[in-house]
């Protein structure tokens, strides 16, 4: 591998799990982000602000955010309503998202797994009419916070379902960051059996510590689509003060250290990382932002 | 690999970054860590506490640990003065450290890398002698603050000298962090051309949170021997403020996830860890000990 394909999903992923973002901030991150040489950015959520406060207003977002040539700015639309709001917003791509644990369906949108995916068929004609591309999410692909091990079987089905209902990436997600390398890679090659491998990526929260070790395991596979968000946003809703997704400036990290390109300008990332933790009165968990942010302290005496 | 060893090195490389550390909380940290499981606890360093402080008394440490049959405990002892002490105070084996660095060798102890090592001849002859095993630490394998990148056969000559003057293992070092994984990979492949893999060991620090996916990378090799430090004390001297060593809950989690046996409960770990984070009035930057303690609070309240 040569080249990776980075989605940043701190704006939608990171931000809904920090109460007390504003508008402003959100508007203010992707702008950053959208100077660093990140190619896609989920930017926003078209979903009740009932159910997700955080995300309210995605629609004035996407108005008053500064789009910059080449870069697909996303967002997630759970159905037809958010769809239509999104696509009334001019995004450039759309997200679903599926779970391959029955339990957490049922506790986290009350309907089973396979209700979920059909309520999506509207959406993904509706999207498939307005020339938007579909991205489908798998949660739990390596755990469930309330039934434990997820059979990759199970993971491989839900993500062929997505698949063949047109969704061109089919996003992994370690929901809640309990996957160990070994299991990783198990559950990718599980699910490369059912959908080409080039429409796979890995979406791997940190939880525990093993987000990036879980990545380099399936990079050997051909994954080469990665999400990640700045500064390590978001947190663990099944552990409040854990650590949220896989920090962008790490994984950059790592990939340009391995030769890969990423065309992201870190320097650049970790300035964004730091305008929105200033702004939530918090500290970036990238380690690799801490240790650029300590040399400058540093540096600057 | 069905089993691997952990060396503990909270006590010495994880506290001597740490001011203000008391005798009190350095025993209680070593008699802790050996109820966890841990076999290999480097419990102090037999330096000139002009040097380092935080490592003073280490005889009346050796003196008050409470030992558990089973567990090897070992120091730090960088020249003949503190080998006899180390001795006198009955630790069960030693270490000595070269740089593969010329510039950090000149920059830390003054002398050259050669002559450092020239340096260890009477204390290899002497702990020979009392029958003490030696363990040899390169520094700097997979980068330098001052130089930068390290030539691989540099690391390697290191390492095998220290290993013909009788080191029984040689711990490579990535002492400031900096190391991504295919570099870690061709950098242990060079040395096991020179020493037997199975008397190598890889001490990584998570400066740029590579540690763990570094260390992954070399579990194919044949490496089964790590050090770590509970709840990732330590920190960088060259980056205030910047994580420190790998954290030994974040690699236990990982190798038992893939099935490779650690001997180490992970429950007392974390425990060990919340102690000594408390004494110092920090927090772990251990993600398990951060998940943990966070769910362990939600479920009390």
């Amino acid at each position: 591998m040569t080249q990776a394909k980075i989605v940043e999903v701190g704006p939608r992923d990171g931000l809904q799990n920090e109460a007390g973002v504003t508008l402003e901030q959100r508007i203010q991150l992707v702008d950053a982000l959208s100077e660093t040489g990140l190619k896609e950015i989920e930017a926003g959520s078209f979903v009740s602000p009932r159910w997700v406060p955080q995300m309210a207003d995605a629609d004035r977002l996407f108005a008053r955010i500064q789009r910059k040539a080449g870069v697909r700015y996303s967002a997630l639309t759970p159905n037809l309503k958010g769809l239509e709001s999104a696509l009334a917003a001019g995004v450039d791509g759309v997200a679903v998202f599926g779970a391959a644990s029955e339990s957490f369906s049922q506790r986290n949108i009350n309907c089973s797994v396979a209700e979920s995916l059909e309520r999506f068929q509207p959406v993904m004609a509706a999207a498939r009419d307005a020339d938007v591309p579909v991205r489908g999410y798998v949660s739990c692909v390596l755990g469930c916070p309330y039934e434990g091990e997820i059979p990759v079987a199970r993971v491989a089905e839900v993500a062929q379902t997505l698949y063949q209902m047109g969704c061109y990436e089919i996003s992994l997600g370690d929901t809640i960051g309990v996957g160990t390398p070994a299991k990783a890679r198990a559950m990718v090659m599980a699910v490369a059996e059912r959908v080409p491998i080039s429409a796979l990526a890995l979406h791997f929260h940190d939880t525990y510590g093993q987000a990036l070790a879980n990545l380099l395991a399936c990079l050997e596979l051909g994954v080469t689509t990665f999400d990640s968000a700045v500064a390590g946003l978001g947190g663990c809703p099944y552990a409040a003060g854990a650590s949220g997704n896989l920090a962008t400036e790490d994984l950059v990290y790592m990939l340009e250290g391995m030769g890969v390109e990423t065309g992201v300008n870190l320097d650049a990332l970790v300035r964004a990382g730091e305008q929105i933790c200033h702004g939530l009165n918090k500290s970036p968990t990238s380690r690799v932002a801490q240790a650029w942010l300590a040399k400058r302290k540093e540096t600057q005496g």
